[in-house]
């Protein structure tokens, strides 16, 4: 029997999240007998719940194909919107749109937490007596999904093209900081992921043989702002300069405080960064006449720099997306797709599932043996793990008019069949 | 008569500084008849005082050639020694280092500092009655060198490294802030430029159509952050998101502090940057409970970052600093070689000069008429001068390894023939 399905987005973007998008999209594609209509919720479960569906058949073929290089979410967009158990109402309303709309699939583009909201969804339409087959497509610059002996998945597409960021640009940084004044130059550049090392970690794959005067540090390395300051000074004496790339779930001792003028939790958002804490603590406690010290935030630019995409982090994404269609269809409700690796070297993965329970409460970290005894630094054990993700070559990023071609769709909402609704947090 | 040249970068670096070394490098083989060996100053003018100085002339010609794509200034260094009148000293010691080593010949790569420095310099050797030829190879991202009607030079290189910088990242974070939540996303991105406005402008190039809900903020815009937080939430009212982009010359009434903690201007060294009082006032005026606002600070990685090197702008530093040689062999002493316009379309340049004196105390701001009435925008008329300077390709950012490739030179210093000398500003 034919069945419609629905795509949807969720949580922090990547560079790679479209390309999900579009392996779901081909993915439904592969079974023209199983799946009729595919929908993408506008702005994820905002839109879901809003009953503010975009027909996907009516996209012009061309503009869903640049879906593969287009950074962001922004074609069909992703939101914040959170799913407790409090918001029955919420998990009941999503119900009813998939039966509304003739969904027997349900694709959930996310993180953790998207996770445990499609598994609660599988699970209430079971309750429900529905035919809907909802399945986890995997997606987290963090990296933080999956357990730490990598079983479950190896890593999360979007890691790879943040893990490239820090490789290129702390390179870039090397170059910058190596040739500005010949002595106590200190660039400070502040890393996504707050509770777990993996980003501000794959400055590593800027200098696998150790060359550069860098230190990272993250919320796993037990480090504080004096134990920096003093591993700083101590490079300082040594080469002269220091590239200091730092998590912003570092511990600055409150002086960078974490949280924002309304409760939500957003980079760079709180009343200082953990780059500045880390700047000001250099200069009270000293660089010398001659030194100076640089902060870089970069925000939102490591997780959306098409250029930066990794090559195979846009494969892996696009075919973890379409493996979740095909999990769905022939496996049923319940699972996520995954990425297991073959090999480290050469490079091979195959495509895989697991249940979504087991990865819907996950926060992977960093895994003790791969930090260095001097808690800022990662091992080869990290390197062999993250290098093969970064790819070799500069991505295909399609230029039209000199500037950067992104997918364009057209954003028009299918007829309701619903009542207006009001989703729980808007109320 | 032959002679021999010294070579020195000045101020921060650029993206395509290192072209303009190699350039100056392929001027001087071009007169070989003229200019022995070329020596370059390990970190500018500190290298130059302490005669530090390498042979260019024994560099393995590859790594000469990837000059051309090695962003900032690691090669041979670039410094932030300050030379003012008060340092006699400092410039009698230019000149005997200059004769002690037969150099006939100084290029200096470098902003307006430098180009007084060069013309200082210039002016010593003629009252000593040392044969010695200054000249000026202009480099600043900033584009403050130069005359209001463009006649003594049309831009710097690196201005348009800088400039694809930001027509890049404000596409890829117009994907970010579109895909964000529904309402109220706001992304504040923080641009080099303390007193013009020529590099947050250059935003307006990633959208020439004017559809993105992008403001800009400069020094002569003439806002403050009332006026900023009241045109902020106009534009979440009307689309529901605003990308900022606003320059660190923006005057937030003290909340930012501009200097760091020893007497030095560093970019983002300050107790607060200006991205942060933005959000922080924003914050504080209140977006509604379900907005919310990041801030980017990418600092030197505007200036540093490869991949957006415009190709444009590396053959132009190229040609910029092949000319220089031109001009100090076959014009004398005092001049900066120039690059004027001949036609913005198809784009045209010639390669000029222009005497150093002209140039040394210049510091050209935006055309008043090239900023819109509502201040926060730049006119077509800035979009037709800053759009050729971008390029149109990907330049060709050579990686090995999966990694990018850079110059790596022999850093070995010739024998020293004067007694050691302690610049000025390290006593």
């Amino acid at each position: 029997m034919k069945r419609n399905a629905i795509v949807a987005q969720s949580g922090g973007p990547s560079p790679v999240i479209n390309s999900s998008l579009l392996g779901v999209l081909d993915g439904c594609h592969d079974f023209p007998d199983r799946i009729g209509k595919v929908y993408a919720a506008w702005h994820g479960v905002e839109g879901l719940l809003q009953e503010q569906l975009i027909d996907m058949g009516t996209q012009d073929p061309e503009e869903l194909r640049l879906l593969r290089t287009t950074t962001s979410a922004g074609a069909v967009g992703t939101c914040r919107y959170k799913l407790t158990d409090t918001q029955a109402e919420d998990f009941e309303r999503i119900i009813e749109v998939m039966k509304a709309h003739d969904a027997g699939y349900f694709f959930y583009i996310g993180g953790n937490d998207s996770m445990d909201t499609a598994h609660k969804v599988s699970r209430l339409a079971v309750e429900r007596g529905v035919e809907l087959k909802a399945t986890g497509v995997p997606k987290t610059i963090d990296n933080d999904v999956g357990d730490p002996e990598f079983k479950l998945i190896d890593h999360t597409p979007g890691y790879g093209s943040a893990a490239r960021y820090w490789s290129y640009v702390v390179q870039n940084v090397n170059e910058e900081n190596r040739g500005m004044s010949v002595s106590e130059s200190v660039s400070v550049l502040q890393a996504m992921g707050r509770k777990s090392g993996w980003i501000p970690a794959a400055a590593r794959l800027a200098d696998p043989e150790r060359e550069m005067p860098l230190q990272m540090y993250f919320a796993e390395g037990g480090h504080n702002l004096e134990s920096l300051g003093e591993n700083v000074n101590r490079e300082l004496g040594r080469s002269g300069r220091c590239i200091v790339v730092v998590s912003e779930g570092f511990d600055v001792g409150g002086l960078g405080e974490m949280h924002d003028g309304f409760g939500h939790i957003e980079y760079g958002a709180s009343r200082s960064t953990v780059a500045q804490a880390v700047i000001n603590y250099l200069n009270k406690v000293g660089l010398k006449s001659r030194g100076y010290a640089s902060g870089q935030v970069p925000g939102v630019l490591q997780r959306s720099t098409s250029i930066f995409s990794s090559t195979v982090d846009i494969e892996e994404a696009y075919q973890v997306g379409r493996k979740a269609v095909e999990v769905g269809v022939t496996e049923g409700s319940g699972w996520m797709a995954t990425i297991l690796r073959s090999s480290d070297s050469p490079y091979r993965v195959r495509y895989d599932k697991v249940p979504l329970d087991k990865v819907a409460a996950s926060a992977r970290q960093l895994p003790p043996d791969w930090i260095t005894s001097d808690g800022m630094d990662v091992t080869d054990a990290f390197i062999r793990y993250a290098r093969p993700l970064i790819g070799e070559d500069w991505p295909e990023i399609p230029l039209s008019g000199g500037l950067q071609r992104f997918a364009r769709l057209q954003i028009r909402f299918i007829d309701k069949r619903l009542p207006e609704y009001l989703p729980v947090r808007f109320r």
